[in-house]
């Protein structure tokens, strides 16, 4: 059995990883286009920040472990331009043609444009942070723009704050994260402006180059790597990635694929959609390579959790904010939202605000937000696995939640966000 | 509509609130034993450790409170010796008769026993813990010895050990904590023997005045206050608390009961367990409350989900260790236990070690711990989560849980410990 994988990444390296358990045989191969292979491309923001010393320091595994220790052949700088899925080649840029029996696409995204201007930059991968990196180092730049209040324009506003830039955030809509929030964007524009980031929501930017600061970062979404499967005959979704089914195939025979190149089941809504997200690349990439290897494993689909850090605040979600559960369709959507301290005063515990979505109609969780000064990814996990396992309210309001004083209140934030929901359900 | 409640601790003021806001009209009374009503017993570890100033600090409502804000009569010093079903009355030590159309019983629990040296206390009620406050204060001990290796045992000693004394803890088994797994205990011993706490297990202590120490804390177990509905006729299980049905009705006609001094449902087994919490007294008392004021509404049952902090360690469980599974007739239980960092080094992530219990022949999770030196509720609630929705090991490695660097790892050490335990199943 020769299995070829192409991206080195999350989702690449975990189907390599884990079809060589299942399969010890196996002739494994894994293409990476790029010089570096999986590195964590979410900590790029804290390398810029300072807080990670050395890019090598995101660099989990290097081809020689993926050589000696797992048996897999991990080729960099060989990047595919074509598949033949009729002859089960991919075709490399020097011509150089790759049998396959099962071939793992998990090739990634890129950003959706990219600029000439020197002073503009995107942040994707590690050669993008090493280039923002030496021109911060070279020029010394004070003033920068960032275009994007998703959560890396957040995060990299942040990042270049603390490097000391002045920086000011540029949205071209309402809102700031894709929760799409009043409260939220509210509650983020204060505390940015506290650290001094000024907000311009409403503000399209059509040219980064014309604006006249001494740096732009650039954060306006991604586009999926998904081209030459596509030329190739594989299916794609609404968002041009590719479709996939459970078993993370694509409609080429013998082609899977995993991670940001492709679309995947969401829980809630069961359509396909495209998050990409390094957390859903690793687990779809297992699951991706137990099948490249011959098993018929399922992937779950995701309910779109994310977690970010901003100025200090903790800002997670999960599943469907009131606006996105009506664009799904859900006409009878009513959301609650609780603000509570999350441990007794005596521990010095600090608010935190939960919102939870509901279907008035059946009662059924659509989605949750939880903010505040804290960790909030403990919380948005316990609703996120309610999502997966289709909870109503009611169960919500009962689930058997930990206390004690020096971690928790006796009835927890979510809880009492539940018991606000049922009202409005009764 | 005369609802009429027993107890006003946790269980009976969620109880009498919720019949309030469900029926306005009805005549409610709340018959308390004790002076104070509504505070967290849960604290009073802490209010010794002098981390809450002031017993006052742990109480959340007064009686003026309830009977101006919610027209609920609260009545402390008022103690029930006896019930008659068939009347609906309830006769009071002063031979006062109260009669109701529904009556809640939530008289809590007590110390198992209790001893008449006045060296020897336990701390269950707000008199327990002022009366050691006060020997401390007078008597300034310098030696004390806790009896008991469950989480008020362990709290009682790093209390004692914050307040100057030397402190040393005997249990009768060879585990602390009811996990009862053998490297949690070690984990606990080594870390209380680093804080100069020595554990002395398989040392049963038959008379606690017997030992030489100047203050002595037992801890080993409560007792259901559940005899005086048991007399009148109403059904108890083998811990001798009441068993309820899952609208919490006891078999006495009209009366309901909720909190410490009942059964309710393990999610896990199924069975009916008697497991005292605070956060289940207050989540059953709405239920019960619900159902006082013409409801039908249904309590889930709980996980036992319970945390605890020992000397800077985090320990959190929640469902079936091991060896509860195999009492619990789980003949094929099996677990895996890995630690992992909670989030990157350059985040100062911290160790945390999490075991996960699963049914082998239907991969069904049965239970979890994570412990660490971090806030361990977190994870433990989505374990919680998982285990009141019956998710498999599988399901559970495929959670779509948050990442963001400054709070997690791209891959969770939840999810790393699923994928542990399904290396066992397949």
């Amino acid at each position: 059995m020769k299995i070829l994988v192409v991206g080195a990444v999350a989702a690449g390296l975990s189907a390599a990883s884990r079809a060589r358990r299942l399969d010890p045989s196996a002739e494994i191969t894994v293409l990476e286009r790029g010089s570096r292979i999986s590195y964590g491309a979410c900590g790029l923001p804290y390398f810029i920040e300072g807080q990670v010393p050395s890019i090598d320091d995101l660099t989990v595994y290097t081809p020689e472990f993926f050589q000696k220790e797992r048996n897999i052949h991990v080729r960099t700088g060989a990047e595919v331009t074509a598949l033949h899925p009729a002859r089960r080649e991919a075709v490399l840029s020097t011509g150089e043609r790759i049998g396959y029996d099962h071939l793992v696409w998990a090739a990634g995204a890129r950003p959706r444009r990219r600029f000439s201007d020197p002073r503009v930059f995107s942040l994707h991968t590690d050669l993008d942070a090493l280039r923002l990196q030496s021109f911060i180092e070279d020029n010394l730049p004070k003033t920068a723009a960032v275009i994007g209040g998703g959560y890396i324009g957040l995060e990299m506003a942040g990042a270049l704050r603390a490097r000391g830039l002045q920086v000011q955030l540029h949205d071209r809509g309402p809102h700031l994260l894709h929760w799409s929030e009043d409260w939220l964007t509210r509650l983020l524009t204060e505390r940015l402006q506290q650290s001094r980031v000024p907000i311009h929501l409403n503000s399209p930017v059509a040219d980064p180059a014309s604006l006249p600061h001494q740096l732009i970062l650039t954060a306006v979404g991604l586009a999926p790597n998904a081209e030459i499967p596509a030329a190739a005959g594989a299916g794609t979704g609404r968002s041009g990635a590719l479709l996939v089914n459970e078993f993370c195939e694509t409609s080429l025979p013998g082609v899977f694929a995993a991670g940001d190149c492709c679309e995947t089941r969401h829980a809630v809504t069961g359509a396909s959609v495209w998050v990409p997200l390094g957390t859903t690349a690793n687990k779809m990439g297992r699951v991706a390579g137990a099948n490249a290897a011959g098993r018929r494993e399922r992937f779950a689909g995701i309910a779109g959790t994310t977690v970010v850090r901003v100025a200090g605040l903790g800002i997670a979600t999960t599943g469907l904010s009131p606006s996105m559960a009506a664009l799904a369709g859900f006409d009878h959507a009513v959301s609650a939202r609780i603000t509570k301290r999350e441990k007794p005063r005596y521990f010095r515990g600090r608010p935190v605000t939960v919102e939870l979505v509901a279907d008035r109609r059946t009662g059924r969780l659509l989605g949750g937000c939880v903010a505040g000064d804290i960790d909030p990814t403990g919380r948005i996990n316990v609703i996120a696995t309610a999502l997966h396992t289709r909870l109503d309210a009611g169960q919500f309001a009962q689930l058997d939640l930990a206390y004690a004083p020096p971690f928790a209140t006796v009835m927890d934030p979510l809880l009492v966000a539940a018991q606000q929901l049922l009202k409005l359900l009764d």
